[in-house]
């Protein structure tokens, strides 16, 4: 495939200068209407050369305002991008709405420099990652420019403003096979590739500005269409209508297994440091469920310095303007490290779903992207426990009441939560269909029964320290 | 200093059980407070061994409210960190108004790790730092947990949760006097240091907990006073007032001129890169002054890959929540990149001095605030060109109305534009004090005549060579 291309493809300077003022203008524009559509736009420059492509790419960046753009130029990972899932790097710099990043060397290249050995994984983790955000609404547009394999330029470290590790990839003797390998697995509907010939950055520069032009057009003109999910059919049956809410601790046994659960918690901490796993803990539950009181007896042993609660409200501004999963792969806990989601990424499917903030396709999709998501992260070594924390109804207003009447509580309930009670019903409709089409085999559920809360705090640390028994 | 602490001090497990839990609730109501109130708080601890010490730490944040506290353990620079200022990833980390930030070990350990030599500036640094965040409302606890320097743990690499490296501070013969030496320059009025005994992990975190609590009810019950500024008097000249506006450059030898700077700039780029050395370029100027047209001309030729330009538009939610440095913190350039600000921190003195965005203490503060900021950059080896694009009230109005009168362009002009046309003298005493005020020996401005494109942007890349070829 790219060895076919032909590479004596050039264009005269007088050319250049007639077409490129032209072209330069247009991408201007279609800038400031991706803004104002708020459509988000990510652009992949590959190549074998780095040093021969800069040109080209400049070329693309020199009509954007800067003000709409960010660019990347992707490098050996830091230490800190070692230490999370091998798209987190990217997933952390994916566009705000109406935003454009440009990613110079991308996914790509990182995937072929980690070598051939587990090649597929990374090729897979791709194509999530790319659907996962051309559902959300994403255009991708992937360039190849292709420079002779034969005529790599020779940079001393720190020459030519790229480091030796940027030309590694181009010299590796299967990088063109492998190249091709990832270029036909991620050629989609949704984000193709473009391979430019590119040994004359004039004329690679006006085929890339072409087709990223017709590009940004088609998707301007058209609202993408919502992808229609067909969810399969689940057994019709409730997982919360088959708990206990019963079940309750005496105080004084309370405290004694309360500091023993602790203590094996700390050990437990020190265990995954040591094995650089890290731990994950999702607690979800109703409003009033207790999910403060179980996550600070969680916690109360542990040392802050590899530890960490991430409180998952509203989003914000900044946060709407990302993908939904944004804001959850920024907290993600380095390796060795444990973070306890105080709410998470299941707020799709439950409040989002049931106040409507989210379409029906967005949700309904969201089953399969959370697990993927969680699919990520268990394939990079981290432990993960979700945690529904279910009480009664009776209960929940009996906390209401209280926390109502207790000026040091009052903080605690606002109109919301009288408001959410009202949806009791649709609420337990989807935290059914979300527990059934969530719990998979390496990432189950578990149904904490609340209603009292020595026995729901005893159960949290319990759950945690069996799931985590294995490393 | 040190050596002469009481470090037999203890506290039994009953009395502590009495004293901990009002305290613990008296924290969480004053955090609360902070936050209506919008204090931000920085909270430090340092001492020698981070392994005796980690339950003290624990044992104060345990009553926080995740939702307002971020939690950093400081270790060795990253990468990222190591190109940048010793302070920059304080900065960065700074607290959001009504926020509380607590660092476990801070710039302290840092600047002691990076050994004696330089010792005094990096005080400097942290003295500047502290001024500048106090003055603008910040509040700093900063707690010595002093243990026994005879008995330091000893952990293998991994263990404990934590690494060698964070050890290697308490076991330096030198650190205590060091540390002492630090203490005493940098125990001021608004930022002292309270030394704890810290053998004992319970009488440590109560006495930690009292001394936060009253400072904590101290800083909540009087809002700080705005620190009066005397601003001494500057000869009475107008540096805007000495230019000649009159000058230009015919198209014939604008182009020719043109493409020859635009290839040194090249090559001066190439030259930062391998020697290290950063380039900020400021410009700051009038509406409709051309900034725009001649970042982009200066830019034109430059490879993106180690260059950026940073837009500085009206603050966001986020930003405005912050010390007005912080962002242009977030922004710098790494060692060897170049930074092109549109505008930056010079804002203070400007729109917000002109639209009373800022008060008086405020921006009369900011010139010595600045200044200080622009030495840090410089003391790590940054370039730093500042430029004040110069057009007359004629130019002005031709431009806007050319604006208004072209659909290509009339984005560019906003109601904000003819606002700030109508404060055109008061801007022009900003800008002449800004100029005098923050014209230093080693970050001088220079006034670019802008009435003629050509000249000005041919000056602009002349202006940014000749302040870099000693490099």
């Amino acid at each position: 495939m790219l060895e076919d291309m032909d590479l004596t493809k050039k264009m005269g300077k007088k050319e250049f200068n007639e077409l490129y003022p032209p072209l330069k203008e247009r991408l201007g524009e279609l800038q400031r209407e991706m803004r104002v559509k708020g459509l988000p736009v990510i652009v992949v420059f590959e190549g074998l050369d780095p040093v021969r492509t800069v040109d080209t790419v400049s070329k693309f960046l020199l009509p954007l305002d800067p003000r709409g753009f960010r660019y990347h130029n992707t490098r050996a990972p830091a230490q800190l991008d070692k230490e999370h899932p091998f798209m987190w790097r990217f997933w952390v710099r994916t566009p705000a709405r109406g935003q454009m990043v440009i990613f110079d060397r991308s996914w790509y290249a990182r995937a072929l420099a980690a070598g051939s050995d587990g090649l597929d994984g990374r090729i897979a983790e791709v194509r999530r990652f790319e659907k996962t955000l051309s559902d959300g609404g994403t255009l991708f547009l992937k360039f190849f420019l292709y420079t002779d394999p034969g005529r790599l330029s020779d940079c001393a470290d720190g020459e030519c403003g790229i480091t030796d590790e940027d030309l590694v990839i181009g010299a590796m003797e299967k990088a063109i096979p492998m190249m091709e390998r990832m270029m036909s697995l991620t050629t989609t509907e949704q984000a193709p590739w473009t391979v430019v010939e590119a040994e004359d950055a004039e004329y690679a520069a006006i085929k890339v500005m072409r087709n990223a032009i017709a590009r940004l057009e088609a998707a301007l003109a058209s609202a993408p269409a919502e992808r229609q999910i067909f969810l399969p059919e689940v057994e019709a049956r409730s997982p919360l209508a088959s708990i206990d809410l019963r079940q309750s601790v005496k105080d004084s046994d309370y405290e004694k297994e309360l500091e023993r659960l602790q203590k094996k918690m700390r050990k437990r901490q020190e265990e995954l440091y040591r094995s650089k796993r890290s731990l994950i803990v999702v607690f979800e539950g109703r409003d009033a469920s207790g999910k403060g009181g179980a996550i600070s007896r969680l916690t109360n042993s542990l040392n802050p310095r590899t530890s960490k609660v991430v409180p998952i409200y509203a989003p914000t501004e900044q946060e709407k303007a990302h993908h939904y999963l944004w804001r959850f792969y920024r907290a993600l806990p380095s390796r060795g490290h444990i973070a306890i989601f105080d709410r998470s990424w299941y707020g799709r499917v439950l409040v989002e779903r049931v106040d409507e903030l989210a379409s029906e396709a967005e949700w309904s999709r969201a089953y399969d992207e959370i697990n993927d998501f969680e699919r990520s992260l268990i394939d990079d070594g981290a432990e993960l426990v979700k945690i529904w924390l279910e009480i009664d109804k009776q209960e929940q207003l009996k906390r209401f009441i209280d926390r109502v009447d207790d000026p040091k509580k009052s903080w605690k309930i606002t109109a919301d939560d009288w408001s959410s009670r009202q949806k009791w019903d649709r609420y337990t409709v989807a935290v059914d269909e979300m527990l059934v089409r969530t719990s998979t085999g390496t990432a189950p559920w578990t149904v904490v029964e609340g209603n009292d809360k020595n026995f729901a705090r005893l159960k949290t640390i319990r759950t945690v320290l069996d799931s985590t028994n294995n490393i």
